[in-house]
């Protein structure tokens, strides 16, 4: 049974809103879902988060946290009793900070325009493809060096930059589909390669992230607005 | 003596670089300062932050740190003998956060491109001054939410948001002094006015933030670059 005591106000094709539920899930957290209707904005989202007025938004016992990798970070501090989500060692967490702040800043806005079409012209679409592609090596690198060999990104468990970059795995999906474009590839990148698959199959995420046929639906439908903006 | 385990690789005016210098004096910890050129970047630097060639990164035994907010949060987890940088409490902790990343995605932007004088024409100016305000109220706001009516955003003493923020009064005395926006104001935002005496007077603080003179001249001097970029 969804507590009551927490509860998540998001959509369920939104990666960043996925990355909270990941997070939630991996501390056996119940919750509570409140779909956000697509083109507008509910009262309870403006009233929990009137800075920004965007979802995810979790409330906890009455409290609103937003932006999501402070909402995973406040998720791993207020249920210690779970495995953690942050490494322990203060390096390795200043690392996993850094490449989730990366992935947010750099990898995801190029990775959403090119998914919902805002990308125009052959000289614009071949600059995104490069920028992605480019962010796809530094993150097989970042696999190497913080996952040393083990299964995740956090070491022999799913953390932080596993459901930091683990969220978008169905949108990268997506957009390998309607595109020429192989993000995760076998040789390529075979650590991501097997990393991603050992992710998406995990009992913590596999029914968090949307079907990639759903999500390439969506982007079709979403295109034509985008491009209006 | 300055340590030579600690080595921060920054420029003197940036408030950036300035936050790991009082982040490191509240935790007490000695460094060597590296400074960069301006117009150039060291090999050190490029070396050391590969992914945004950018300062502030500081160096601990031999292993880099990037991006200001990251370090100061692992010069708080590090140092943990010292007093604790972010508050215990993790719905304080997600407040922290959350506006210590409200001040570096929205207000910065602003207060740098209205420093550099790269806000042209009037109608502009009238928007950015308005931003400007905007932010300034909602962190007047966050004070008296964050600091319950103590002396400093993290309660009793200097803390996290404190850092995050305070690091940018020097700048924004220096868009005071260039401009007819009266920023931090006794009347109307009063918490912060008394917050921002008691914090630019600390002794971590005080020889740290450059004089407002120096940001002026320096702010004229960058100004036709901001313009021509």
């Amino acid at each position: 049974m969804a507590s009551t005591d927490v509860k998540v106000i998001g959509k369920a094709p939104s990666p960043l809103v996925n990355r909270v539920q990941i997070a939630l899930n991996l501390k056996s957290v119940d919750y509570e879902f409140l779909e956000e209707q697509m083109g507008s904005k509910s009262e309870l989202l403006l009233k929990s988060n009137p800075v920004h007025k965007k979802i995810p938004v979790m409330i906890h016992g009455g409290k609103p946290i937003c932006e999501s990798l402070i909402i995973v970070q406040y998720i791993d501090e207020a249920w210690t009793d779970g495995p953690s989500i942050l490494p322990l060692d203060p390096y390795a967490r200043a690392m996993a900070r850094f490449w989730a702040a990366y992935v947010d800043d750099k990898f995801y806005p190029t990775l959403r325009a090119f998914a919902f079409g805002s990308v125009e012209g052959e000289e614009a679409k071949a600059v995104a493809r490069e920028q992605l592609m480019e962010g796809i090596m530094l993150l097989e690198d970042a696999f190497a060096k913080c996952g040393k060999g083990k299964d995740f990104f956090g070491g022999d468990t799913i953390g932080y930059l596993d459901v930091a970059i683990g969220c978008f795995l169905g949108w990268m999906r997506a957009v390998e589909q309607m595109s020429s474009i192989k993000l995760i590839d076998e040789t390529k990148t075979p650590g991501l390669f097997g990393w991603a698959e050992r992710f998406g199959s995990n009992d913590a995420v596999k029914d968090v992230i949307p079907k990639t046929e759903t999500l390439v639906e969506l982007a079709k439908t979403m295109a034509p607005r985008a491009k209006a903006q």
